[in-house]
């Protein structure tokens, strides 16, 4: 289809892709600033280097959130998921939308200061929607990530890229799709692409430049079968924690390539994929690692983000990570030293993967559960995890995690597959079902970490794929999909206290931040992503929400 | 670009483009409802047969405004202009998207009832950009026309298809952009297409059967060049009036194809282009018409919407039609038992393209303004008119007309062109500028229909391209551009009272309605349609809007 009435007009000059305005007052965003944020500020993905997920902002409370409303809303013209925060330096708002749009907006008005859109290759192919989750900032640098893996950095005041650094080939199917973390003055970014055996790593860039101070693979020879390790997945595609205690780096991994492969050994763990890593920031040696799912044939990836909290274990306290798990699992690690140690692991929805996990933290399989070449398998939770990308949030108030999670089960066969560059490399099919007797998909709830008790849930129709935002108000904040709702609830009792139906499914990561002394809670609508895969079982609910993404900023009456 | 974890599962089901849930009570909307349309309910597109798009809803007032807040809002996923009213009835609303889509959705709360999205031809073109201007209802159905030049009947509680006419071929460039009026048990329609030579007509067509009951061509032999008046425009793009007394509808005519043609002779006023007619309902007979302008060469269609209401005149009432035409001037004219007597016209903008106009309403040209084939001429204003399709609003309580008004101008050249059957078949260039020495672009402005007096205006940075509402709480409705904003304004003042930063640039038209006894507003917000063709010039403030379409409803706090 085409418009024509161009013919006869000298209508369309270039089209200007960058620069509207220019900020004059930017605060440059130091180390020692990400180390301490400034809590009407969300300088980082989950706001600090603990990846909680929390803003200690206190005016918006469970007493008045009831008086939120929205005061602007901003389109990106995209239709694809959006999971991206909004990243938020002194009233200054970055926001990335798929296709690796960016834009700069006055964070209190929501008037555009500046926008880049990016061209994205026709030959690009991505397995899993073309999101984007947002910036990191350093100095006067705004950090993106981009769908043909490259690292881009921007002036944050004018929008010009500054360098712009490729990181891997997008032909062999890397892309990124996750933020940058700055930690120990580095740029670190992860890389996506299991699903064409990509070999993951993770590399740190030098702020100045872009060039690379360390990459460190993420597959270890030895661990695969014989060559398996360069073709090996443990991609790293959701943004680790940092501990500058240890300066230490924790990061994810996902699931290995192929999903199912008949040629690994009862030995072959496949390390690291399905793992949490330890890495020095420094060199980028892997410390250590723990792998949650050995020789995973689940597609259970261990991105999900490491919680770094102090617990109280048996009477002590404890540096810790906790992370819920695909698996349907929560895990709570010792950290200390920089260290990955099993300590538990608790259940946090219907799961059948497993007869038990041993005091190393090893499962042991359930092997009607498990699928191989030739052999399928039903499991619960299905491929889509007890919990996906979208991350739990963490409460110091509360000492709770509130975990987005999701009841669903699959059956899961693996199938014969070579590898071939820029191709599939899988070796499984599923499919996806919601979890027999339940009428709900998605349980947002508060989970004592070490006990892993229930404190509270509130259940879903249909899959929860946003992020969670707790405050200093005593409030938890996410997103629903079906109903198109951004949603608050009580920290504390799980009530539910206000909700908001915007234009699509919200799947994004909320954030709140402070402007002239006055609170803001901002997230993105709009629907897609794997969650917008489906069009019956899970998707059943799903398949007719609109699609658009619209940022939106809500702030009380 | 691909997204492949497909290849591994059993992900997509096929896609239901109709039916989520059905509507049990449906309240059928009858003739009389038509004729009397409750004040709680938007049944057609201006929400009466004349045109004002008024609601006498009075809980939302000039004293209560700063009060209005978004209650639930709702994306189409479709990035051009999103130009459609909602239309309401008994808490069921009907809203179009580009590409026609249309939504079932619930008044109140926004949820999805049913939602139908067609699939458009690849090999359509059209000239102006893909928008939909909304439906109509009639007993159980919604009607819609289509971009592929169809009327479909769609049973309202459903969705499902109940007739589909092929109106015209879309082949020859035949388009429907505008709601359909329902008068006197008929559907009429008019078409689009004028810039590639369409012949212009209007038709009406039985409810039951969609199969036509009258046709009327709206060019006349003898008026245009030898064979001219079957390739000759007058095309019928924008929804008419309709007056029961006389049972007479009121129809406005594009500009003529080409827009500038050396064969036209001095006599040739190439009839009825540029025009409002005046069609007998039952028989579509014309019984008379106005030609606003002559022999057009400025693409001064004459398809802007007319008003109906009573004028006193020299102490006397007077049943009349008023209409701000593209040539920046207000008409005031005579409907008298179903005619058409030219009154009196007043400037409402920058125009220099006439000298005089006549006391039958003919205009005396500018030489100096009026393009020919190798001439450019310098013209005020331009192309996009005084007003364009986006309709002016009546109050019935102030007595007073809101235009939604642009000043630009252009330098426009005719040039030799051929007709040749789907081809554009225009015969002129042109260049569009903001106005020399003004800082504004759009101008809302209230004006005495009789006299022509301004009696008060607001100016825009940047184009106006909605549709304005007035309401029984003394309130006047537009939405903006640049600013992405949905505005509120006393309507005997002209004080801005309220406004709110949508996602888009607002260039719907608002309606208001009532559900539960609760008033509420709505509007599209979704930049484009021809206001969203320029870079430059008038385009200088607009470029980077974002896209992307939202339809908001509002309601007090």
């Amino acid at each position: 289809m085409r418009n024509l009435l161009t013919l006869a007009l000298a209508l369309i000059g270039s089209s200007t892709l960058v620069a509207s305005a220019q900020i004059s007052n930017y605060a440059p965003v130091t180390d020692a600033r990400l180390l301490n944020p400034e809590p009407g500020n969300w300088l980082s993905y989950r706001g600090n280097y603990s990846n909680w997920g929390y803003s200690p902002l206190t005016q918006i409370t469970s007493a008045n959130v009831s008086r939120l409303r929205p005061v602007w809303a901003f389109s990106t013209g995209e239709t694809a998921g959006h999971e991206a925060p909004a990243i938020v330096n002194n009233g200054v708002m970055f926001i990335t939308a798929p296709n690796n749009g960016l834009y700069a907006l006055n964070a209190k008005t929501g008037q555009q200061l500046w926008q880049y859109k990016r061209e994205i290759p026709e030959d690009l192919v991505t397995c899993c929607d073309i999101v984007n989750r947002g910036v990191a900032l350093y100095g006067d640098m705004v950090l993106m990530g981009t769908l043909d893996a490259h690292v881009l950095a921007f002036n944050a005041k004018t929008g010009k890229i500054i360098w712009d650094r490729t990181i891997e080939d997008y032909k062999k199917r890397y892309t990124i799709t996750s933020a940058p973390l700055v930690a120990d003055g580095k740029i670190i970014t992860g890389i996506h692409g299991g699903e064409y055996g990509v070999r993951g790593f993770l590399e740190a860039l030098d702020p100045k430049t872009g060039k690379t101070i360390w990459k460190t693979y993420t597959t270890v020879n030895g661990s695969y079968p014989a060559g398996g390790a360069e073709t090996g997945g443990a991609s790293t595609w959701v943004t680790g924690s940092y501990d500058p205690g240890t300066k230490t780096v924790y990061w994810g991994t996902s699931n290995p390539s192929p999903w199912i492969d008949p040629r690994a050994k009862e030995s072959d763990d496949r390390k690291w994929s399905s793992s949490v890593l330890a890495f020095d920031v420094k060199t980028g040696k892997i410390k250590t690692g723990f792998q949650y799912s050995p020789n995973d044939v689940w597609d259970f990836d261990g991105v999900n983000e490491q919680i770094l909290i102090d617990t109280v274990v048996n009477g002590k306290t404890m540096k810790s990570i906790v992370s819920a798990h695909r698996n349907g699992y929560l895990y709570l690690l010792d950290r200390a030293n920089g260290g990955l140690k099993y300590v538990d692991a608790h259940k946090f929805i219907r799961s059948t993967v497993y007869q038990s996990i041993d005091k190393n933290g090893r499962p042991v399989w359930n092997p009607q559960a498990r699928p191989a070449v030739g052999k399928q398998a039903s499991a619960c939770p299905s491929l889509l995890g007890g919990k996906n990308w979208n991350p739990a949030a963490y409460s110091p108030l509360t000492k709770l995690v509130y975990i987005p999670s999701n009841e669903s089960c699959m059956t899961i066969k693996g199938s014969q597959v070579k590898y071939a560059a820029g191709e599939a490399y899988i070796g499984a099919e599923s499919d996806i079902t919601t979890a027999p007797g339940l009428n709900h998909i998605g349980k947002l709830q508060a989970v004592d970490p070490v006990t892993g008790k229930q404190v509270w849930a509130q259940t879903f129709n249909s899959l929860l794929w946003g992020g969670v935002l707790t405050t200093g108000g005593n409030l938890v904040f996410t997103g629903s999909s079906d109903d198109r709702n951004f949603n608050a609830f009580d920290a504390k009792t799980g009530k539910k206290l206000w909700s908001f139906k915007t234009n699509s499914g919200v799947i994004g990561v909320p954030v709140s931040f402070q402007v002239e002394g006055k609170q803001y809670v901002g997230v993105y609508s709009g629907f897609g992503g794997v969650a917008g895969f489906f069009n019956s079982g899970v998707g059943a609910k799903t398949k007719d929400i609109p699609t658009g993404g619209v940022f939106w900023v809500f702030a009380l009456d």
